[in-house]
């Protein structure tokens, strides 16, 4: 199909799709005569992620490492989870102190060497900016968080389908980043049920 | 104190204190000359809590929403509570349709009202963006998603302190948006971890 039919098909602009091209997210057509390329299935399917990821607020940087990636997936799944998280974590400067961070995801089972110093970076990270506003993170919900993030672990490793790479590259890759916003608003509908549930009758607990 | 002084106290540049005082974040310091204005403590807490969430990527215009709630708190903690999510949330275009975020989050007991229309259509926009990457998300994962988020909303809830009410929202504004951040690591930690677990061997089961 023509780049109009393309943007017809995916919802997606010519405007986006020729920037998209440009920045090298999305591959050239089979080019049909000087002015034209010709577009297949395989250019849908990737516009579809391509949008989605944009959406779900991954940079065009992160966007380009992530595609890489489903085009020439690493072999071992494990292997690829890495290469997944470190396409779209942000670099974080390393001169923070990791002791806390490391201290609450012993809980998950963390050692040394399980997992990458980025991500325990980014734990320390928000910890730290935790303490700095000075607000008080009572243990109890603390040691729910770390529970709770292990049974989603637990679930999504699971469920890590084995039937080709490609398939496996898509749900780990797609699977940790998209899930992201969906598991903020979850928390926050939860948040506001719970508080209507605890706070119905205003704050004071009145006998009657 | 004086700004420099505010400064070296707070590890916040001179020339990002002045930023923050012209955006409205931070209160203006007592005159105490024409050139020279006295900051205190109150100033001191205040530059932790907005370095924290500007570090935690909430927007200047979100922390001055944030920052204008914790001087002007709500009285009951269960309008602080959307009040604080209306603050830091997005606003989203609501066409999405949100019959399938509707049917997830009934698990969470959900009814039309008990939360805010926009964290709605946020789980709606979110769910949308997973099934245009074409990435299917198991049934089974996505109910331990609504399942881990509820217990982690009721421990957060149950932990609201209601001493005073500036306790209350300095817990109920800052847990909501600083543990994001922390959550999101965490889950990655877990799943680097898990995924260990499971391909320590490559992704073929060798009996041996």
């Amino acid at each position: 199909m023509r780049i109009s039919e393309l943007a017809k098909a995916t919802g997606v602009s010519v405007a986006s799709i020729k920037y998209y091209l440009r920045e090298g997210l999305l591959p050239e057509g089979v080019r049909s005569s000087p002015t034209q390329a010709d577009y297949g299935d395989a250019h849908v399917r990737r516009l579809g992620v391509i949008r989605a990821l944009i959406d779900s607020g991954v940079s065009v940087a992160e966007v380009r490492r992530v595609v890489a990636m489903l085009a020439d997936p690493p072999e071992n799944p494990n292997d690829l989870l890495g290469a997944a998280h470190a396409a779209v974590t942000p670099p974080v400067d390393d001169d923070v102190d990791t002791a806390s961070a490391q201290e609450l995801i012993a809980g998950l089972g963390w050692q040394p060497g399980l997992c990458d110093d980025a991500t325990v970076a980014a734990i320390a990270r928000a910890l730290q900016n935790i303490e700095r506003a000075g607000f008080a993170m009572p243990s109890a919900v603390a040691a729910e968080y770390v529970d709770a993030m292990r049974r989603i672990a637990d679930a999504e490793i699971a469920h890590v389908p084995l039937s080709s790479p490609d398939e496996a590259v898509r749900y780990v890759v797609l699977g940790s980043v998209l899930v992201e916003p969906l598991l903020l608003s979850l928390r926050r509908v939860a948040e506001q049920i719970a508080s209507g549930r605890r706070f119905a009758d205003g704050v004071t607990e009145s006998p009657d």
